[in-house]
């Protein structure tokens, strides 16, 4: 048998959260809320339980697209067509993968920036193109270097992945970003996939830098958006892409032979959810305060706190209390002191010099604390 | 934009039921209930809304997956192994995608039999492979012919689909087909995709002819299974795959970057549902009345309804009532009548001359027997 990925195994997110388990260690790996949704979402799951099982439409039920819109314009101020330009699907993943399958042809190039989401290079690779990595650099806080990547740009050049906030550092992309990016692409027809499942979790009163706020960009991007992240139901597996309508139609294509249609009740539950903004108002207080809480309680500890300015990821520098590999420590310390992360070295083609973990902080207080106390004794 | 599907539309489904809501027609188009599921279903997914909305595992709850080896054990008597061999999925469709796209390199043919259902060609094509479609002799009860499948193998063949019931037809297979194909596939590497979503609905006493019964074929197949059809959920999107451990290896690969993991409140409601054997057990005799009240109230019709040996179609020649082709009459149908049928020309790369429509009878028997009486007046 002749494999198609002979050198993919299991993602870490399974293989950490897996650990986890079998240690009975406290899981800040793999990127899920420890606590439940809402009462209220898990009322209309219930209610939607009775007579909404059969096939949603492809693009997903019109009532859903419909709060999709509204939201986008409530919060981006961006008119979307909900009938040509607003796709539900099963999850942001399945967003990425049909988004790169529908426009990426053989030999096609696709530019992402090191640490990269782990399924943005396999996903190019699958669809017949060739990956082209550039690596952030971790002293610059993980900005992007827009003269490499213009650099980076050939003839070849299909698309780009934007991914912001971006998993797993956390850092964020700022408008003047968005400016430099469309400088570059302007007059080219090179596409965006623009991961923003953190949209709703920015800090410090920062905005979030969507490319559909940026005309020049909104007209070549298929944006994947989760609502795992923003109503902790990551077990939902519900996402959904915006993208113009010459995207849309060619995505659909997809779509339609990848799952065809998403889960009808969990999409009636959500057109309700989406009507009430205050979840998605309060959802980057809600983080912060998790974010500053863990922060703290690692105070008196040898890490080193990377800025995390969005998502629900913390990454720290662990170079004071050990120079192993960060693939063997995220292991060992699952072990030993009962703490699951995930070591981002991973996220690269080719992992610089550096001892950084990630931690989710997606946790109750009581979880977070305690993980906290632990790392603090090393 | 260089589109990588320049010649695919939408696909019939979505096409024929929106017709037939916006005509306000019965829709016997679209393969789906036209009646809820049972309400223990509906109380089992009210009851796992709490508390269950979290990543399940990437290859499915284990719960679900030792749910399905214990069926599958009931049904068939075999052994599965929930750990390395069963696969939970976002539905039967993305089973099929991701069998087809763990296997087929570039170049590969993979052998299909038409009239073949909508996706199979596409999920082809998009893997880089070729597809290579032989025609069922209608007047042959749409039967394999195993010397015509023996002369199509090449050195290129990677698989061949399999499926039984068949969709649009309703044909089945039976053991003696298992044993031809097992014949001819001995000692080589080819591999099976065996569509078997409606292996819970077969008719006149038959036995569903699984390719799991046969040793020869179960060693080299990805069994692509449907929760939907057999729970009447097929909004739910849930499905499975079965497949021996290296295959399950490569097609989790897949999976873990087209959609990751499927709905955990689904996954522990259907866990649950499985463990009721009747279920499953009635639904043969169940379908098989909708299917003899359809053919009876058709009876004064000038339709010729062929045998329709399992699944919950009913295809009709209508020779004698029109010369029309038949994606002309099944709109005109639809638009005349309010009655919206599939019209079974589009599951053909080369349609034979023929008019043949297909009803789907999974529907209250109200409904099927209005739909009988518009049908009988033409
Ligand atoms: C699809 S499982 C991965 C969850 C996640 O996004 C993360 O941990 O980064
Ligand atoms: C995925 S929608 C198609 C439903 C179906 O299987 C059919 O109508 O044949």
């Amino acid at each position: 048998f002749a494999s198609k990925q002979p050198n993919i195994g299991t993602t870490i997110f399974t293989k950490m959260s897996a650990l986890a388990t079998e240690e009975g260690a406290l899981n800040l790996s793999q990127g899920f809320p420890g606590f439940d949704c809402d009462p209220v979402l898990q009322d209309l799951l219930a209610h939607y339980s009775k007579g909404h099982n059969q096939y949603a439409p492809m693009a997903g039920i019109p009532e859903l697209r419909n709060s999709i819109a509204e939201k986008t314009k409530l919060v981006y101020d961006v008119n979307l067509s909900p009938i040509s330009e607003i796709t539900v699907v099963s999850g942001a993943t399945e967003a990425l993968f049909a988004a790169i399958h529908c426009c990426v042809h053989p030999g096609d190039e696709v530019i992402m920036f090191d640490p990269s989401y782990d399924a943005y290079d396999p996903i190019v690779r699958l669809a017949g193109g060739v990956p082209i990595h550039l690596t952030l650099k971790t002293e610059n806080g993980f900005r992007i270097d827009f003269e490499e990547l213009a650099r980076a740009i050939t003839p070849k050049t299909r698309a780009i992945y934007v991914n912001t906030p971006h998993n797993p550092t956390g850092a964020i992309w700022e408008m003047e970003d968005l400016n430099s990016l469309a400088e570059i692409l302007k007059g080219t027809a090179i596409l965006l996939v623009s991961d923003e499942v953190y949209e709703h979790i920015v800090f410090d009163g920062k905005q979030h830098a969507s490319v559909l706020l940026h005309p020049e960009l909104r007209k070549r991007s298929f944006v994947c958006g989760s609502f795992g992240k923003t109503y902790h139901i990551t077990g939902w597996k519900m996402g959904y892409c915006l993208a113009p309508e010459y995207l849309t139609a060619e995505f659909r294509k997809l779509h339609q032979w990848v799952t065809f249609s998403s889960a009808t009740p969990l999409q009636w539950a959500l057109t309700d959810m989406l009507k009430m903004p205050k979840y998605w108002q309060e959802l980057s207080s809600f983080y912060q305060q998790k974010r500053d809480l863990f922060a703290k309680a690692l105070k008196g500890s040898k890490f080193r706190l990377l800025p995390s300015q969005g998502s629900f990821f913390q990454c720290v520098d662990y170079s004071e209390i050990s120079q192993e590999f960060d693939q063997d420590l995220a292991v060992r310390l699952t072990k030993e002191i009962k703490v699951a992360s995930i070591p981002i070295s991973v996220f690269y083609e080719q992992p610089p010099e550096q001892r950084i973990l990630r931690f989710c902080f997606a946790k109750t207080d009581d979880v977070l604390i305690e993980a906290a106390n632990r790392l603090s004794k090393l």
